[in-house]
């Protein structure tokens, strides 16, 4: 990962919540030059997020997020089971439970930052090919999931019809794939 | 901005914490089928990122984010100042702010959520462009931002480098409309 510089980890830290999904501190940090500040974190153990191709289209899923009161149509994704999880064994479970698909081919496609101000939370996003259905793997018990077999020949609407973060760079990046290997 | 199903608000809210940035609270929905699911839901006001383009380069800046422990290059951004303000004031109020500079052209490239499962924010997306300096705004106290003039000619080399997410769809969204321009 390129490096624009390392900042100290927190000097003193308050507990505020610990949640389900994530826990939310107040730490102080001190800067090189000497100043301290205050800010409340949300930890988080890091995430992936999939683009499973499977010949002319690519696989995303319809599902409730209740946070925004929508239904969001994004690719499969899910969160590590802890924080020193290898991301790829995350990501080909994730792609199992959720799409019922195993991928031959994967491909690390770089990762980021959910939302570097308030959240620790890093997505390692994958590139999957050479796909196969599996099956007998149950989801996560309150998840309800539809999946979407989008056209590779319609990217552009995925593009401009999708409004989850990580899917727009997931797809994105996809497409900047597919016209390298033009 | 596309409708993939709208849900209900909550049943029932907690409040756990009232924070500096985000309020968190436990909601309970219950769904179309009837079944009530508890979430864990960070409230936000919203935000914009903007993409600001003079001539051969994109505007970034580098700035510490004490969450993830590093510096991170970024476009300019920054939240709305209450759920209700109109999002393209809130983007020049930003460019100001963050990059002492004025636009005559803006552009809206669509927006998007930050983290659907956990964080109501909503991100608005915005291209600038006839930039002007203009000076006399002080930014918030205590960030330390270093505005980095990116060239357009290497916005492979950003698109590779950058490790926020806001930024990269901000980034990818140029250069899809570069190419379109060509």
């Amino acid at each position: 990962m390129p490096d624009e510089g390392r900042l100290d980890p927190p000097i003193r830290t308050t507990r505020i919540h610990e949640g389900t999904i994530v826990n939310l501190r107040s730490s102080d940090y001190r800067r090189p030059d000497g100043t301290v500040v205050r800010r409340e974190v949300m930890d988080h153990p890091g995430a992936v997020v999939i683009v499973p191709v499977d010949r002319d289209h690519v696989i995303l899923v319809r599902q409730p997020r209740e946070a925004v009161e929508a239904y969001t149509l994004e690719l499969p994704a899910g969160k590590l089971d802890h924080a020193g999880e290898d991301p790829l064994e995350c990501a080909k479970r994730e792609l199992a439970e959720e799409v019922s698909r195993a991928a031959a081919g994967w491909r690390d496609l770089g990762g980021f930052y959910t939302a570097p101000a308030i959240l620790t939370e890093f997505i390692h996003c994958f590139m999957a090919t050479g796909l196969t259905p599996v099956s007998g793997i149950d989801a996560d018990e309150d998840e309800q999931i539809e999946v979407v077999e989008w056209p590779l020949s319609d990217l552009d609407g995925a593009i401009a019809r999708v409004r989850d973060a990580k899917t727009l760079v997931g797809l994105m990046r996809l497409e900047r794939e597919l016209r390298a290997g033009c």
